[in-house]
């Protein structure tokens, strides 16, 4: 039975989500419990009190605090009691909504990471038009050593064959697809990368070709994979605003809005980050996935069979196996 | 009269955008001369003869070529006798739609920067949703120190007001709002803007809120401003690349499509990189405009006028005098 603990302090839209998420999780999935970590008092439906358990914590870590110093400080707070237990064994892999901040120090300061990892990097699942494509390392790293991307390559390569069950094409973030293109880190990054012969590498991706689906795994340092995603959700976002200043502009243009509805509904839909659930730090001893700070219940439901997959896959054993035979 | 230079030899769509433009831009404006730099023959129409020379080269720089090599070696290239003669006071400003590297490369090596400048950037006009905002540095710098930046800020600064007329709001493309947030590089920089009190320094801008418009001058290196830029395009195409396949569904999608079409184009107008020239590369002691590779005539009309302005403005000595003050 796979033990799933959520941080159901650490969402901008309350506990409930959380609630709601784990209901209907467990309503499909019994080979999973889930622990609850709250600070506020919940109480479990009847129904599901065998698959669900409150753990009762008096502190919650705030996305304003400074991370390190509040997971330092707030020993009894959901995430630093969560964490514990990931530590401990208690359970298996832990969600939350919470700061970044703060689950990235959790991540690199208790859990560690897996022998020979560098750092833990964020890997996140953006739709594309012709594929999901894995950001990694969308925020964790600053300023990144070019040892690090080329681990970010191997085990973000290694996490898309096992949940797609493909070989991923992977890419580099750059600003030119020739191999001198670039600063400092990625031209180092480019040969280091070029040696690796077990993974599929296809070079330089320049960001305007990263919609278009061009590579299954992009690797980039966390400062510049940041930019690239925010600037994603920031341009989809303003479009779709100007979108439906249009649609109001007259009687006839609604009319013809109310007819595209369902079309935009279904192509929206699979834009909607909150469809690909958290994501992933990479890297760690135990899974951590980290959801929006605005998730609402169903990313909750997606990143609960992620979390799901990710332990019944044993990903972090092939993450050993495999990355030992490079080096990791 | 401003003298205006044109590589004629430097865009995808052939020289005809040139000449087209240049017809079009000197039956408005008496005030100008335009120079084109062409390995090829161009026989200029009698009604514009007094306006538009033609000055015969026998070689070109291609955009696959090595910059710094192809410039050293191709004395006769039009991009290099238009840069000798801008050196020389012959023309007051030179537009190219070549190779990126190859104009880069004539504006820190032949042209040089200004004296106290650092480093020329290229500055990009973006439309967003309720302004345009210049984005500085978009690709010249890879590794800049952060006193390039500051000086970035003031440069552009400085720009948008006399183009605008109206104080800058700038920003610090970052990760996350707070001052701590960042890099090495945007840490640094944060530091050293909030100190220079005549740049109206609104703070870090996260890449999600570029499109709104949340500041008119956004700093940035030419790395991520570059991965920003093409994330823009990118993502908007592949947009409304969906847009368009949801419109061809179906029949009925299709006669919507029809009414909402002159909507959409008066919209995607102004988005249309197109409408607002080149890139300038600022800094260097004479003025470049760097217009896109598959540029049309009006993405060269447009460069027209802001090439005209810039000399007319005399913005280079604005840089001088106002920058003087700031210690560039």
């Amino acid at each position: 039975m796979v033990r799933i603990g959520i941080d159901a302090c650490s969402n901008d839209n309350g506990k409930q989500i959380f609630i709601d998420a784990a209901y209907k999780y467990v309503s499909k999935n019994s080979d999973v419990k889930i622990y609850l970590y709250s600070d506020e008092n919940i109480l479990v439906n009847e129904k599901f009190i065998n698959q669900i358990e409150v753990v009762k914590c008096e502190d919650r870590i705030a996305v304003e605090e400074h991370p390190v110093f509040s997971l330092r400080t707030k020993k009894k707070s959901s995430l630093y009691l969560a964490g514990n237990d990931l530590n401990d064994n208690k359970i298996d892999v832990l969600i939350s909504a919470g700061s970044t901040g703060a689950v990235l120090a959790l991540g690199q300061l208790y859990i560690k990471t897996l022998e020979n990892v560098k750092r833990p990097a964020i890997a996140t699942v953006i739709p594309t038009e012709t594929c999901k494509t894995i950001v990694i390392d969308s925020g964790a790293n600053m300023d990144p050593e070019p040892e690090w991307l080329v681990q970010y390559a191997i085990l973000g390569s290694i996490y898309y064959e096992e949940m797609f069950s493909k070989k991923p094409r992977v890419g580099l973030l750059n600003v030119g697809v020739e191999k001198t293109k670039g600063n400092k880190l990625t031209t180092e990054v480019y040969e280091l990368l070029s040696k690796v012969d077990k993974i599929n590498f296809v070079g330089n991706i320049e960001a305007r070709d990263v919609p278009k689906g061009v590579c299954d795994v992009l690797v980039c340092d966390g400062f510049s994979g940041n930019v690239l995603l925010k600037m994603y959700e920031g341009t989809a976002k303003s479009l779709l605003s100007i979108i439906k200043n249009i649609f109001k502009k007259s009687i006839i243009n609604l009319m013809c809005a109310a007819v595209l509805k369902s079309s935009f509904k279904s192509v929206l839909k699979e834009y909607d980050a909150r469809e690909y659930g958290g994501a992933i730090l990479i890297g760690t001893r135990k899974l951590i996935i980290k959801c929006h700070g605005n998730a609402k219940s169903n990313e909750i439901y997606v990143a609960l069979s992620q979390a799901y997959d990710f332990v019944k896959k044993d990903i972090n054993k092939k993450f050993k196996d495999i990355g030992g035979n490079y080096g990791i």
